[in-house]
């Protein structure tokens, strides 16, 4: 496939900046945003002009390097990790990322500011090599002549290469496979229609898009065989949380005996809560809803309820698709079996907000 | 309450006009559009300018009034008749209508034109009676403090004046009831952020506009107690064509134990099909998904499926509220138990197209 432009990267030395591609304008414009300070970032993570639950923690791995840049004193490393984590509080790669940032700072003070922008790199190179993992894996689940729903995007715009349900895609795509592809268009801010429709079609898989509304009548008319999405923070247990959606789709493939697969790496995964009970839903401003197409589509002063997530429980998943391997069925026990002691890359988020489900 | 702006209001004798309001200009604009000949009927009514299945029949009666006009003989009745026939599929008020019309003409033609406006103005002033009795029926359903989702709008813009689904709601208020609404905005045309918000905030009732993705979340959150819904034709066995999602929600309704209500006049049965897999599925334009807001959201060239309707299987629905009552289960039996023989204003809509789900 013809390589996607590249969502993140960092230009120049210790002392660079970091290129993001503004996927708030796809798929009409293809467009640049430099970021040259930890302010950038952030605003750049709030604004989903990168989203993506690993492309976020990518992108803070390298806000830290931008905050300590001009002579910033490692006394204000904290400080600036604890800012980044402001910015968006449902993905768990964000707390990740930002953690592995403070203890490289901590294993190796003197050799800042290159250590840090090692770390940052490091985290984006085992990003892409993750999704190439997840690729692996994924593609054995995906038969010839299938139909497979996608929520949102989970592609390579929401990572540091082929994405993770996507990647599957990709991969199974690179063996020959042949097989159609449904992209809910993921309101309220339209990542499937926007993003996961221009991926697919840059990559020649063919691709229909579809209101979210529609997934449920795909399914009974026997055009969907498969359901794959990606994830934003998956609890010890299973439960998982991923754009609002994506539960009402988990619902819809159990109603009709479809298999219904996650995509994730294990730094999504949050061992330090035991279910998704505990996992916080950012709710976001009511303008996406009633705003968002550049028209007014709902009378001033109503009232919106805008959670940006939703937690699909892990009786709904029917396997949970990391870069060590297939995770089925889904348990803490099989999750602690596939992750495993070997899981050095991770450890409790306890830095992450503890959560809770439905704010009122 | 305050009343509603007219959605349908015939202007003058026989010789006069339609004005409908426009719903498409809604809820930022209030204004009306006159409808001089029949072409602008079908036109209003493809466009969606004037919808709701029994405000779409409403519609209709008056366009055959429009098309016999200046001297049109009589022999033109059954183009007329047929040529708007083809302006929307799925609702079977329009066919029930314009069979109503028919036969007036052929009992009563030399009464003409002012029998057929006799007959236009009666099916309107029914529709209000219904309303009334829908409401009423509807009403008993609601109880003081609950959460109430509905999908699309079945308010008094898709009738002469109550509506169906939300009379219910109307008279539980007057009743004194204090409730709360959510309103899936029901893409790809938004009737419930743009219409059922605007209605029911008119009304003074308390209403969340939500994304259609939203509804699994709110009722797994616990806020929803009842849902209840518009149909826009029911088989004889209870299946019901309803607004695209509606088949998502009632999935989501049933996985959550949440009662499902269909609100509909026995004007939307159609007792000549016995099950909803004869019901035609309409298929809009790609570009009601891609560029209805003004602004261009999925990228070009990109494959769409745009199905207007589904249909919510008989044993997804809790109850139906007629204006003669309510039938619970629903089956055939009981269909035919409330509707009964003294339903005399429906026979089998024999010129609805019989139908097929699932285009491809």
């Amino acid at each position: 496939m013809t390589p996607l432009p590249r969502t993140l990267e960092w230009i120049g030395d210790c002392n660079g900046y970091l290129r993001l591609l503004d996927q708030t304008l796809l798929p009409t414009q293809l467009a640049y945003r430099d970021c040259r300070n930890v302010e950038d970032v952030w605003e750049a993570i709030r604004s989903l002009l990168v989203r993506g639950a690993p492309a976020i923690g990518v992108a803070a791995a390298f806000g830290v390097v931008l905050g300590l840049q001009r002579g910033s004193a490692l006394t204000r490393l904290r400080e600036i990790t604890d800012y980044l984590r402001t910015s968006r509080p449902t993905a768990v790669n964000l707390f990740w990322a930002l953690e592995r940032m403070e203890r490289r700072a901590t294993i190796d003070p003197r050799a800042l500011p290159n250590a840090l922008l090692d770390e940052a790199v490091a985290i984006q190179n085992e990003d892409a090599a993750m999704c190439r993992a997840i690729g692996k894996h994924g593609a054995v689940l995906i038969q010839e002549g299938q139909g497979i729903l996608t929520h949102c995007n989970a592609g390579g715009l929401a990572t540091s290469e082929y994405g993770t349900a996507l990647a599957a895609l990709y991969t199974a795509a690179e063996q020959g496979k042949q097989f159609h592809v449904f992209a809910d268009e993921t309101r309220p801010l339209l990542q499937g229609a926007r993003l996961t429709a221009w991926e697919l079609q840059q990559a020649g898989i063919d691709v229909t898009v579809i209101c979210d509304s529609m997934a449920g009548q795909v399914m009974r008319e026997g055009k969907v065989q498969l359901v794959i999405v990606g994830a934003d923070r998956i609890a010890a247990n299973g439960d998982t949380a991923n754009k609002i959606g994506t539960y009402g789709v988990a619902v819809l493939a159990k109603a009709h005996g479809i298999p219904f697969y996650v995509a994730a790496p294990s730094s999504t995964f949050d061992l330090s809560i035991s279910s998704g009970r505990q996992i916080p839903i950012e709710e976001r401003d009511p303008c996406e809803i009633t705003d968002s197409f550049g028209k007014r589509t709902a009378p001033l002063g109503v009232r919106v309820y805008n959670p940006a997530f939703d937690v699909s429980p892990a009786e709904f998943v029917t396997a949970i698709v990391t870069e060590k391997g297939i995770i089925k069925p889904v348990n803490a026990v099989t999750i602690q079996a596939v992750l495993g002691g070997a899981n050095e890359l991770r450890e409790p988020a306890t830095n992450a907000p503890p959560g809770r489900m439905g704010k009122d």
